[in-house]
């Protein structure tokens, strides 16, 4: 990207205060991958009996990267672990040269902070099918072991954007047992979003003790729930990464505390939904609400063809009511429905009941909904009790803009 | 639509001079349903003796006429038929309403035409979920079966456009046993196309002799390989149908003819490639290559998730050969893929060989054909030897202008 593009309108005011989680510290830096003139590596160091869980793509060209990491999961948490994430080349479909930069790229961070090599997790992102310059990392190495700092999640942060106009993060702080348990988690990610496990790039780090088995599966489900329910374009990324690392440094056993599983929640439903209020081009954040589908999976379907219908985003942009459209996206989806059954809400507004439009209806009221940034939509299906909500944005000449020329 | 659209730049030069149907005949004329200063509406008369064959959109929220024209079909052609069809309201997602509609049109149309009224069909396109003004077609029907026209074709094929920016047509004439037989055709749609069985409207008249359930076998065939091989913008529409009406007029008996077969193909075919040559916005004409793989379904999958791709789309758009869109799209479609496997071709330039970029690629090679309006992208699996060819076009600023306010 030579151009830098203006903030989305639908960005947080500002990178959240996020708490410090005693075990982990940060490092970001210039390694010049691809970009000039910013950071584009960042290095966190977990101290020794941190667990670590993960769920990626489930792409079947996913990147070299992410089958590292994939394979590395699960061992015990009793050394200390690192994670090295750079931006602007996705090492995807970069081959036997891709596995080589990787295998480089860990062994030289083993050596420069005294780790087991397993114990090494990469993340690249970027353009996709060129090589990996991996010396320019390398090259830097030594730098971002010495600068690790508690403090430094929000450079962490910046250094992991590509398209993305905002950094994002999202951290609590609950008690257990009176005790302070912290969450503290960043993301990067606004194009070819539309995660079939995890959005991009997203680490998230805790000093909550807690198993690496009972961690996987906790963060497997929060998965399904947050980040497996938005989308920005319907295109899935090669790279999609997301790290839990549990330092355990409070001193509180977390598992089966709902407290933690609430809190763990919040954070990967705030990260998701930073990610889709910097949706490229996005002016308008859109939450799609089904219900009353035979089943939670059906209801997913419908609601991800909603959210990734082309006819209902420009619809969307242009502050149109258009619930025909609606009613498009639900038949082609291939999920149950019945034509005759279903009612549609924009906003407050009852639009359309047991399927047609509502006698009362009246357009102006679903259209003043539209003027809004954030818009909801509700469809019933009245079949079953199948429900999902997802999130998406519009399609705007923003997305063409910034897709039709990424890479010149 | 208030404001006329462009037409488009991949538009044939005009419309083609069709062969005249013995028995068929067709008017077309205003009957102000939505559109001032247009025809909007279009009758054809089927002579005694047609067959009629028909697909349809497999939607779950299928129009009222869709409905109607499936439950029709089948029935032996020993008597006459009409097709009448109306733009600017596509009688969907009505309810009740919409089933009265097609009742009193179907009713009036038998009455005015002196034929039953189960063999009347009856199609509508245009905005979904408003009530059909039907009154307006039926006062309008006599003026349509007085002014009937062996050569009025054309006019036909214009009545039926909603942002369709040129009427489409298709025709052929071969010789089987040394006497000719005729097919001609015409089409609408350009946004609102992933047809799952047809694309939005397409009506096709022979005069060649055929039994209706033979008919119907050929014409699901070749649907496979023609319309359900485009994709405009993924989106799938409620009232997609596609006729095909034999009035057998040629005294020439085609069951099991290759000749009739392959004009039949070429019709159909070549209607399908204006639909996507009128995609909204449309600037590329996109063809999508895919071999290797596991199965023609596998392939059919891999294509389709390249061609409705928004990463790849707006990547043509911008005249760029980003092939490691190609290949994340690839990744997300769901069917069978090895990454280290994968050949990719942009033109006739070779770009990725066995999973990574070919050493001999110059960007500028794939970069100059880019910068043509006939796109060609081939990708070969490696695994089986499953193929599927289909076509799509570019996603530009024109489909967010057309979309963004379609009904204001």
């Amino acid at each position: 990207m030579a151009k830098s593009l203006p903030v989305s309108p639908l960005a947080p005011a500002a990178f959240p205060d996020l708490p410090v989680i005693d075990g982990v510290t940060f490092a970001a830096t210039e390694a010049g991958v691809r970009y000039a003139g910013r950071k584009d590596v960042m290095l966190a160091l977990l101290a020794p009996g941190t667990s670590v869980a993960g769920v990626f793509t489930r792409s079947s060209t996913r990147s070299a990267p992410v089958l590292d990491c994939q394979a590395k999961l699960g061992g015990a948490g009793a050394e200390g672990a690192a994670i090295l994430v750079n931006a602007g080349n996705s090492n995807a479909f970069t081959g036997r040269h891709g596995v080589a930069s990787v295998e480089a790229i860990t062994a030289a961070v083993a050596r420069a902070a005294g780790l087991p090599q397993a114990r090494v997790f990469t993340s690249s992102t970027g353009v996709i099918g060129e090589p990996l310059p991996h010396e320019r990392i390398i090259a830097v190495l030594d730098r971002l072991v010495a600068a690790q700092d508690a403090t430094g999640i929000a450079a962490a942060a910046r250094a992991i954007m590509t398209t993305d106009t905002y950094p994002k993060g999202a951290g609590r702080t609950i008690e257990i047992g009176g005790k302070p348990v912290r969450i503290a988690g960043i993301a990067k990610g606004s194009g070819m979003i539309a995660p079939d496990m995890a959005t991009m790039l997203v680490y998230i780090f805790t000093d909550a003790r807690i198993a690496q088995p009972e961690m996987q599966v906790l963060l497997s489900e929060i998965t399904e729930l947050t980040f497996n329910c938005i989308t920005v374009d319907s295109d899935t990324s090669t790279s999609d990464t997301l790290l839990l690392a549990a330092t355990g440094a409070s001193g509180v056993d977390v598992a089966g505390q709902a407290a933690f599983r609430e809190a763990l929640f919040e954070v990967m439903m705030d990260l998701a939904h930073q990610v889709v209020r910097d949706g490229e081009g996005a002016t308008k954040f859109v939450e799609i609400d089904v219900t009353g589908a035979a089943s939670d999976a059906e209801a997913h379907t419908h609601a991800m063809a909603i959210a990734n219908s082309p006819l209902v985003k420009t619809a969307i942009a242009g502050e149109d009511p258009n619930w025909g459209r609606v009613v498009m996206a639900i038949g082609k989806s291939g999920a149950q429905a019945d034509r005759d059954l279903i009612t549609i809400r924009f906003g407050d507004t009852l639009v359309a009941e047991k399927g047609w439009v509502h006698p009362d209806y009246k357009e102006a009221d679903a259209a003043a909904h539209m003027k809004g940034a954030h818009i909801r939509i509700a469809v019933d299906l009245g079949i079953g009790q199948g429900a999902r909500r997802v999130w998406t944005c519009d399609l705007t000449h923003g997305y063409i803009d910034i897709n039709a020329d990424y890479r010149s």
